[in-house]
C-alpha cells in the first residue's frame, strides 16, 4: 500500500505531474490546510483575579505550525531531495541551530541585519544560523576537513519582513548539498547543476530554467562599464532586481538614486539584458570591452567548460547564461546559479512570482575566513528552497481536492459488544508486537458504527472484529473497509493472515 | 544491501543487541567520532592588518556538530522511534523553534530560568522552545483541536550547565508522542507505557525499568505526612534526588535545609523508599494514612486500572510503582513515568548514571492555560531522550570497532586511461538518471589505483570501468570491489545489469 493511503501512488504521481497553465513565472497564492488559520489569532482571557492583560495565542511573526497534512507533503519533498543528495554520494551533517555571533559576522553583507541574535543571558553572544553554508564552512575549518561532499537539512532564521503571501517566512527549511575540496575545474560545479535539475524534474514542478553567471564576469562587466569599485555592491543590488522590475526602472534607480552616469548605466544595460546558452559565452569572449578584463575572461573560460559538462549531462538546454544574475550573499567567488519555474499553476486567483526555488554557487574564500592560518578550501554548493516548492505542491493538492492520509494505520481493532476492552487490548498488543500498525478507540464500550466510521474517515484498510461469538469459536473476523467483505480466520493465524492480506493489497 | 553498507544488517543488529555487563544503572563515558574533537577549540588568527583580536572556532557551549558517522547512528535511532509512533497511529506535527516568550511562562516552574530568550531586536519577545509539550498544547488551544494523537521530532534548548560527559547538552533532540482528548481512563496512558517498552526493547539497550507514580499520590502522601502545602514543591525537589543520592542525604536536606520536622521527614521516608508492582498499589490502598486522602485514592485507583491494562499488554513486569518518582515539570497532573536502564556497558572506564532515557506523564491542565475560555483538553504523552540513547549506542559502536558507511553509493565510475572524463560524465549521468547511486573522482585524469582505493575505503560495492578497449568494443567492465571479479557487459545493458547485480547482493 502507498504510504499515503487514501491517495494511491498513481494519484500522488499525478499530483506532482499535473500540467500547469504556461504563462510566464509561477503564480500561486498562499493556501492553508488549517481552515481555522484565519481565526488563529485568538485572545486568551485569563481569569480576572490573575490581573494579567489578555494575551494572543499565535506563533511568532513570520513563523507557522505545520499540520499533519502539511507534514505529509513536506516529508515527501524532503525524501525526494535527500534521495537525490544520497544518489550523488553525499554524507549527512548536522550543526547547532545557533552559532557564536562572531562566526556569522562579515559573511552576509547587507543582509547581516536580518540575523536573529539571542539575548545576552550571561555567557557567549549567540545568533541563530542564517543559512547552512556558513556553519558548514565553520565545520570544515574547525575540524580541518579538506574534502567533503555533505548534505544538511534544517531550519534557518532570517528577520525579513514576512510577506507570507509569497511563501516567505522568518523560519524556513533549507536543504543544502555542497562539495568541498580542491578538484579539477567545473566538475563539481556541473554536478551541482545536475542535482538541481534532477530535483526539480523529480518534484514535477513544471518547466524550469537555471540562470547561471559568474561573480568574476559580473565584477569584470562593472569594471569595463566604468562603475567605480566603491559602487559595485550597490549596483549589483539594483541589477538583482531585474527579475522583478523592468530595466528602465533599474536604470532609473542606478542613475537617480545611486549616482551612476547615464552612459555607464546604458553600457550595463547592454550586458544585463543578455541571456542565452553557450553561444552567448562565445559572444562575450569576443566582446571588445569584456575581453580586456582578466577576471571576466577567467569566468567566461570556466563557464565554457561548464557548458561542455552540462551537455554531457544532457541538461545544457535547461541552463541560461544570464548576465543579470547577481545573488545577494557576499561569500560567492565564482559561478552562481538560480533556478526559476516557468509555469503557472491553474486556478491561482491572485498571482505572484515565487522567485527562485533553488540556488547556489562557488565560495572559495569562506572556509579560509575561519581557518587560523587562512588556508582555503574551495567549495561549491546549492540550496533547495523547500518552502516555495511546498507552497506550490500544497496549492496543487488543494486544487485537486485529493485527500491525504496523515497516518499509516493498517488495521483497526473493533468489537460490536460491550465489555470487550480486555480482548481488544490483548489483540492490539499482539499486532503491535508483530510490527503491524494498529489502532483502537480509547473507549470502554464504543459503538461498532463509530468504530467503522473512524476507519473510513481515516482511510484504515482493515478491521479485525472480535465479539462473544468469535471468542467462543476461537476466530476473528477480518473485514475490508473498502469492500465491506468479512472473512473469519483462526485466532492463532491472525498476524499471519493480516500480513498476507496487507502484502497482497 | 543494507543501507549501512560496510556494516551488514546482521552486524547492525548485533550492535544493538550486544550483551552488557549487568551492574546497576548504565555507566558510559562520552565518546567522540571526531578524532579531532579534543583539539576542536582553535584560535583563528586574522591577518594583522585587520586589527581584530584572535577568535576561537567552536560551537556554542553545550552544543555540538554531528559528524556523518554520528548522523548515521542518530538517524537509525530516529527511524526506530518514529516507526513505533506510526505503528500507534500518530500524525506528525511541526512547530516553530521559538515561541512568544509569554507562551512559555508559568509552565516550567523553577526550570524557567533555563529558557533561552531571543534578543529584543524591535518586535515580539521570543524564546527558544524548552520542550515539545508546551508548543503542542499551544497548538491544540490555538486551533481548538479537541482530540489528536501526534508525534513530533525536533530540537529543544535549555541553558543548563552542560556536563557533556553525562550526555547533557544545551541543544538536544526530543521525540515526543502525545494523546490529547477526553477518553476512558488509563487506556491512552497504558498505550504510552507500551510505546516506551516497544522503543526501549527495539533499540536493544539492555534491561530497563519504567518507574510509575501519580502526582495526586505524591501530593496526598505529602499532605498526610504533615508537609505544609507551601513546602510541597521544595520537598518534591528533594525527593526527586533519590535516584542519585541516598535517603539519609535527602532526609538531611529536608530537615536541615528545608526546615521539615524530623518526624515528618521520617514519615515521608517510609513511603518514598517503597517500590513494587500492583501489589504495592493494593498495599497503599490499605495504608491507614494514605487511604484518608481523596486525591491519593484517586491516583491509586487509576494506577490499579493502569496495571490491569499493562498486564494485558504483557509489560507489567517492566513497570515499578515508585513513590519517590516526582518529575520536575510543573504541568503534570496525574500519572507520571520515567524509564531507566538497568545495565552497564562493558569497557566503560569512568562510569556514570545516564539517568532516564524516556519519560512522560499526564497533563490535563496545560491546554486550558492557553484557551481563551480555559477549556481543558486532557493529555498524556512521553518523550524519548535521544541524546542519552545515542551516547550509549555510540559507545557500543566504538567498543565493537565496527566501521559504518556514511554514504550509500552503489557504483563508482572509473577509468584506467587519460582523457576519459567525457565518457565518465556521460556514463555516470545515465546511472543517476536511472536512480543508481553513483560517484566518480573530480579529476580529469585520476589513477586507476586511486579510484579503486576510494571504493574500498568508502565501501562502494561495484565499479564500472571504461577505457579505450571497452569503448571500441561497445562494452563496460563491471567489477565487484569485494571479490575483484570483473565481467564485461554490453554498454546498452549497463543500467539493467547493475540493477540486477544490486538486487542480488
Amino acid at each position: 500500500m502507498s504510504p499515503f493511503g487514501l491517495l494511491p501512488m498513481r494519484a500522488w504521481a499525478s499530483l506532482f505531474s499535473q500540467v500547469l497553465r504556461p504563462s510566464g513565472l509561477v503564480c500561486i497564492r498562499e493556501v492553508h490546510f488549517h481552515s481555522q488559520v484565519s481565526e488563529a489569532v485568538l485572545t486568551s482571557q485569563l481569569k480576572p483575579h490573575q490581573e494579567k492583560s489578555n494575551f494572543i495565542i499565535k506563533t511568532p511573526k513570520g513563523t507557522r505550525d505545520l499540520s499533519p497534512q502539511q507534514m505529509v507533503v513536506r516529508e515527501k519533498i524532503l525524501d525526494m531531495v535527500v534521495g537525490c543528495f544520497k544518489r550523488h554520494g553525499a554524507k549527512r551533517l548536522d550543526t547547532p541551530a545557533f552559532e557564536l555571533k562572531e562566526m556569522l559576522t562579515e559573511k552576509y553583507g547587507e543582509d547581516s541585519g536580518l540575523i536573529y541574535d539571542l539575548k545576552d543571558q550571561g555567557g557567549e553572544l549567540l545568533s541563530l544560523r542564517y543559512d547552512l553554508t556558513v556553519p558548514f564552512a565553520r565545520y570544515l575549518a574547525m575540524y580541518k576537513v579538506k574534502k567533503m561532499k555533505r548534505y544538511q537539512v534544517g531550519k534557518v532564521w532570517r528577520r525579513e519582513s514576512p510577506t507570507i503571501v509569497q511563501g516567505r517566512y522568518r523560519e524556513f527549511c533549507q536543504c543544502d548539498f555542497d562539495i568541498a575540496g580542491q578538484f579539477d575545474p567545473m566538475i563539481p560545479d556541473a554536478e551541482c547543476l545536475k542535482i538541481m535539475c534532477e530535483i526539480l524534474s523529480g518534484l514535477q514542478l513544471g518547466d524550469f530554467l537555471i540562470k547561471v553567471n559568474d561573480r568574476r564576469i559580473l565584477d569584470g562587466m562593472l569594471a569595463v562599464c566604468g562603475v567605480p569599485e566603491s559602487k559595485f555592491h550597490a549596483i549589483c543590488t539594483s541589477i538583482d532586481k531585474l527579475d522583478k522590475i523592468s530595466w528602465n526602472d533599474v536604470r532609473h534607480e542606478m542613475v537617480a538614486k545611486k549616482g551612476l552616469a547615464p552612459e555607464v548605466a546604458d553600457r550595463i544595460g547592454d550586458y544585463v539584458q543578455c541571456h542565452g546558452g553557450v553561444s552567448l559565452v562565445e559572444e562575450m569572449f569576443q566582446d571588445s570591452r569584456l575581453s580586456q578584463n582578466k577576471q571576466a575572461l577567467e569566468g567566461l573560460g570556466d563557464l565554457k567548460l561548464l557548458f561542455e559538462y552540462l551537455t554531457l549531462f544532457g541538461i545544457a538546454e535547461k541552463i541560461s547564461f544570464d548576465l543579470s544574475l547577481a545573488r545577494g550573499l557576499d561569500y560567492y567567488t565564482g559561478v552562481i546559479y538560480e533556478a526559476v519555474l516557468l509555469q503557472t499553476p491553474a486556478q491561482a486567483e491572485e498571482s505572484f512570482n515565487v522567485g527562485s526555488v533553488a540556488a547556489g554557487g562557488r565560495y572559495d574564500g569562506l572556509v579560509g575566513m575561519f581557518d587560523p592560518r587562512g588556508h582555503k578550501v574551495p567549495c561549491v554548493g546549492l540550496s533547495i528552497g523547500v518552502e516555495r516548492i511546498f507552497a506550490i505542491l500544497e496549492q496543487r493538492m488543494k486544487t485537486s481536492g485529493q485527500k491525504i492520509r496523515t497516518t499509516e494505520t493498517q488495521v483497526f481493532v473493533a468489537t460490536p459488544q460491550k465489555n470487550f476492552l480486555h480482548e481488544r487490548l490483548k489483540l492490539i498488543s499482539e499486532l503491535w508486537d508483530a510490527g503491524i500498525k494498529a489502532e483502537l478507540l480509547y473507549k470502554n464500550n464504543p459503538k461498532l458504527l463509530t468504530q467503522l466510521h473512524y476507519c473510513e474517515q481515516m482511510g484504515i484498510p482493515l478491521v479485525v472484529i472480535i465479539g462473544e461469538q468469535e471468542l467462543k469459536e476461537g476466530v476473528i473476523k477480518l473485514r475490508s473497509v473498502a469492500s465491506r467483505e468479512e472473512v473469519a480466520i483462526k485466532r492463532e493465524n491472525l498476524v499471519a493472515e493480516i500480513q498476507k492480506t496487507l502484502s497482497e493489497s
